[in-house]
């Protein structure tokens, strides 16, 4: 074939390439990306979107003296691949293999480990102070979405680099979106400049504006009275970055290798906080797409041909389940809203917005201000339901404690991720939600095992609660394979569903079908396993577990959560304080380590939450 | 006396008063102020400061139909004395009494709780959006510092409230202080804006901007070419806050209280988001506030003739035994530096920046980019101390899991104010921080039960440990009654302050002191308790803990953090897991409640965590 791309396995190699050949090696790795990620699934449209700008950048910047923070970090295969990890691009997201994201374990290229938008400048800025108070040389940048800089601490960290002497580089990679189209003021402020990039304004309410003029500012006054009717100004684009103390340059066609290798040549030189603005095309030279950038943001596996799923699981998911129970909810009690920080898809609220547009809100990636906003909506009388995935929500820790639960006040967080989300790995896993909720004063928790049993939990919720709630559900399709309940739904009520007298297996959510399979396993070896579906992690349902518990004198609870802090705990803790010492309670779930990428089923398997595992302990626990 | 302010017993009350008299108002109310807050103590010096502001708000809206939301809140006691609760103000801050800060269950006129920075926008977009929803027509109105701005959730909100089309008014109350002077760019922006209320900018680099300046944009660049070197550009006041979509007035004199009232008036008319600009004084009207505004922000009682604090508990706290510690440390090791999010004096850092500047970092009111900056300087090498109040680290919890405990980062948590915190009240409590952390991988967490022993866990956590490392320590001085140990401190390492044979005692932090006075006194009436000081609450010292409960056969644990999740938690796993369901574990800590505010020893008591309620609990235990 004779690729350029066959020659780079070291950045250095891209050093020696002259424009045109840049040129032709980011259509070659365009052709990789495509045909790899097809087979893989992943995050492909901004990656193709990314392709010139991570070019430019080590052909300009040596990395890893050089620093480069990747927002985020999944527009990082280009990176990857330019910085030796071609040949294992096929193992991306999977056990064992390359992780979609920067991993400082992975290569000595990658400095910072990124997943949750918005930490870039931060990161960036530490290694920038660092950097001069050791006095090294070395170059410092951050690559940032537009997406990402409407999360508030990109804006803290603007505002600290601002006015810090330090050299320091932000590349404001603006593509319009964040999953799907951004919003907000500022994503309106960048889509003025990339239209217009040097416009004028008038001022209309010059008479109003004089009036507030204060005292002080009088002499003033008189400068812009003399002018009055005709005041008119000039902004330079950038402005709004300027104000904070950065210097601004763009915004800069980020498909122009050319252009980009000239800009960074010369901002390396500059002084002090930088912002380049380039835009780009999310999914830029994959016709698909660029059409549908928002579908191929994460994409599973695709014919590259067709641009069609493969391994297409359509059918209903928990997401779908949760946008169409709402949906219905909401059509019924017309004070029910919704909040989604840039994630109205993926979430499941599309039907509900496009039922009702003015009772969806996006807020962008801004998890902080969607949990408080939703806290004022129910303060003013609505039914706000935050639909947040679970690792997000750790963003609004705060907020959920200090503005909905202290105040006791009626906001439902539909959690949804929740356990493992399997290929995107350690950032992204929701297996510390009940560890962060549980000790929460006032929240009622409740965990589906089935569609029915969110539909259910969902109407009780929205419709019949008072205070603040959280449902959370796994990313996915419920196992079908076992019926569940349907008794009504009352916080601090489970239900057993399956009597037994060996033990008591107290089960939450998705583990709930795997008690009862390894019940039925169980049973053919004699294991008479009483299976309980916990339904709420709090209140528990002190009553039942107890009973069971006592009954049975062996408990093995099983929840897809970190085991510190989660039901399991809560359970220990029922039988430690109604003096039940000397019955022996086994806690499964995730050990105290992060859990790295693979498939969900694998790595079920792995840390022994899969049915086989639970058969093995429980037969341990019975018989040792 | 005669006092307008005797006249005024709700808000109705202000709306008949002209201007002249609610400026006399204005003079009462700061007499009155500084006479109850010196016998009570609080926050002095921002109520001052909004004394006009607050009158003019309920002169021109009609709470509780308008909805007024004050950010962080301390700042309501002129509201709460101009909306009937004057006679009460004696009982501020204490047990029982009023609260410090806005409570939706103290009146109808607070209408939601506030306490931690920034949270005003979002809940105010909230209640506007729910009153448009409801064809509602009030007012809703912000009111919020520029400190509390440079909190990424308030720009989320101000993101998303300015594209939004729904009437609110931020008010922008700006004395250029957060408890001390601010930071950053945004707050050198304001200071401009209030020094040169109209002012021109001439932009030198506009060779480099016209390169920038993409094929698209070659039209504007000619204009701009025609006009170069001459071109100024004129900034109205404002013009960051108008590109995110809001309407600016200002900036205004905030103690001008007829041209507020006008402003407001006009205001009030207004369509759209509306940002208006006012500045005030910090502690206007108090000379000694005047001068020294940090001293008053929040203060203990005082004189208030000379300004001088009356109990005066001057001697060493914890957070100045961790200033003089990690000063002495930074000298030793020039890689130490150290963050604080706008709290350098009060956490104890004032020695260390006053010896080196240049190695801590004041970040502004943005604890998500503290510890995300932390984690970049320890990713480029330096060794960062976070020194933060354990409420506020909740802001940060994400970044805390995310950005440092994944990397497995050498970042110190200096954790300050972990416990009750008192006079503040539930807003405030450090009650959660073992809870929200115990379940993070990668992270130590100490809490020293002595200054001795917080000097010998700071020097180990800085200088020879390698992981994230979190130290918890409570407000206020230690407890001279008992000595502890001055045993070498490592990780997962307890020790055996007291030996016994009746019950184990497991002790941390603050209650190690408490647990000794009841173990003595418990000595006295035949009951012999081993005390062990845990010291680190994760890894937990297992092997000593197991052989002593296993000895004495029942286990008290005492925290002062909720009980869920916290060190009580870990204990009862550790007995559950190694089998020994057979020992009988009592877990003392805070209920599942939300503390409220009064003295720290009232609190205690109440909640059975001082001395005689923990020697009765003991008995029930021995003897039950």
């Amino acid at each position: 074939m004779n690729r350029i791309l066959d020659s780079i396995n070291h950045p250095n190699d891209l050093k020696k390439l002259d424009i045109e050949r840049l040129e032709l090696l980011a259509g070659e790795i365009r052709s990789f990306l495509i045909d790899s990620v097809s087979k893989t699934g992943g995050h492909l449209a901004s990656n193709l979107g990314v392709v010139e700008l991570t070019l430019a950048l080590h052909k300009v910047f040596s990395t890893p003296e050089d620093k480069i923070v990747w927002d985020v970090g999944h527009q990082t295969y280009v990176h990857k691949i330019v910085t030796g990890r071609k040949k294992e691009f096929s193992t991306l997201r999977q056990f064992g293999g390359l992780s979609g994201f920067p991993k400082t374990n992975e290569s000595k290229h990658d400095i910072f480990n990124t997943g949750h938008s918005g930490t870039s400048i931060s990161a960036a800025l530490g290694m920038a102070k660092a950097r001069d108070l050791q006095n090294q040389k070395n170059s410092v940048i951050a690559v940032i979405g537009d997406g990402a800089l409407t999360g508030g601490m990109a804006f803290e960290a603007l505002n600290d680099a601002g006015r810090s002497p330090n050299n320091l580089m932000v590349i404001l990679n603006d593509n319009e979106m964040s999953i799907t189209k951004n919003v907000g003021g500022l994503s309106t402020y960048l889509n003025r400049i990339r239209t217009e990039p040097v416009y004028f304004k008038v001022k209309e309410d010059i008479d109003f504006l004089l009036n507030s003029i204060p005292a002080i500012g009088k002499s003033m006054a008189k400068t812009v009275h003399r002018a009055k009717g005709t005041i008119k100004y000039m902004i330079m684009p950038g402005t709004l970055f300027e104000e904070l103390g950065f210097t601004y340059i763009g915004p800069i066609d980020g498909h122009d290798i050319n252009n980009l290798v000239c800009v960074l040549d010369r901002a390396k030189k500059m002084k002090g906080p930088l912002l380049i603005h380039i835009y780009t095309t999310k999914g830029k030279g994959y016709h698909f797409a660029e059409q549908e950038p928002d579908i191929f943001h994460g994409i599973s596996c695709f014919d590259k041909e067709t641009g069609e799923m493969t391994k297409v699981k359509r059918g209903l998911t928990y997401s779908g389940i949760f946008g169409k129970c709402i949906t219905d909810i909401a059509a019924k009690d017309d004070r029910v809203v919704a909040i989604t920080a840039a994630m109205r898809q993926s979430t499941g609220l599309g039907g509900l917005a496009k039922k009702f547009p003015h009772r969806v809100f996006d807020v962008g990636i801004a998890e902080q201000h969607a949990v408080t906003f939703a806290a004022g909506l129910a303060a003013a009388n609505l039914k706000p339901v935050v639909a947040v995935y679970s690792s997000f929500l750790q963003r609004a820790y705060d907020q959920l404690l200090h503005d909905v639960a202290l105040q006791n006040l009626h906001v439902v967080f539909a959690i949804d991720r929740a356990g493992l989300v399997g290929q995107d790995g350690e950032t992204h896993q929701g297996i510390y939600d009940l560890s962060f909720l549980t000790h929460i004063p006032n929240i009622v928790i409740m965990c589906p095992a089935s569609y029915k049993e969110l539909e259910m939990m969902l109407e009780y919720a929205v419709l019949h609660h008072t205070g603040p709630i959280a449902l959370r559900y796994p990313r996915g399709q419920e196992n079908t394979n076992v019926s569940v309940s349907d008794e009504k739904i009352v916080p601090g009520k489970g239900v057993i569903l399956r009597e037994g007298n060996d033990i008591s297996v107290i089960a939450v959510g998705k583990m709930v079908a795997i008690a009862l399979e390894a019940a039925k396993k169980l049973d053919a070896i004699g294991i008479d396993a009483e299976v309980i579906n916990a339904r709420c992690v709090k209140p528990l349902d002190n009553h039942l577990i107890l009973y069971s518990g006592l009954k049975t004198g062996k408990v093995m609870t099983m929840e897809d959560n970190a085991i510190i802090g989660g039901m399991g705990s809560a359970v220990q803790h029922l039988f430690n304080r109604e003096g039940n010492h000397n019955v022996c309670i086994k806690t499964k779930g995730f050990p105290d380590e992060f859990i790295p990428h693979g498939s969900v089923d694998e790595l079920f398997k792995q840390y022994g939450l899969d049915t086989d595992s639970i058969v093995r302990d429980i037969v341990k626990v019975v018989h040792g």
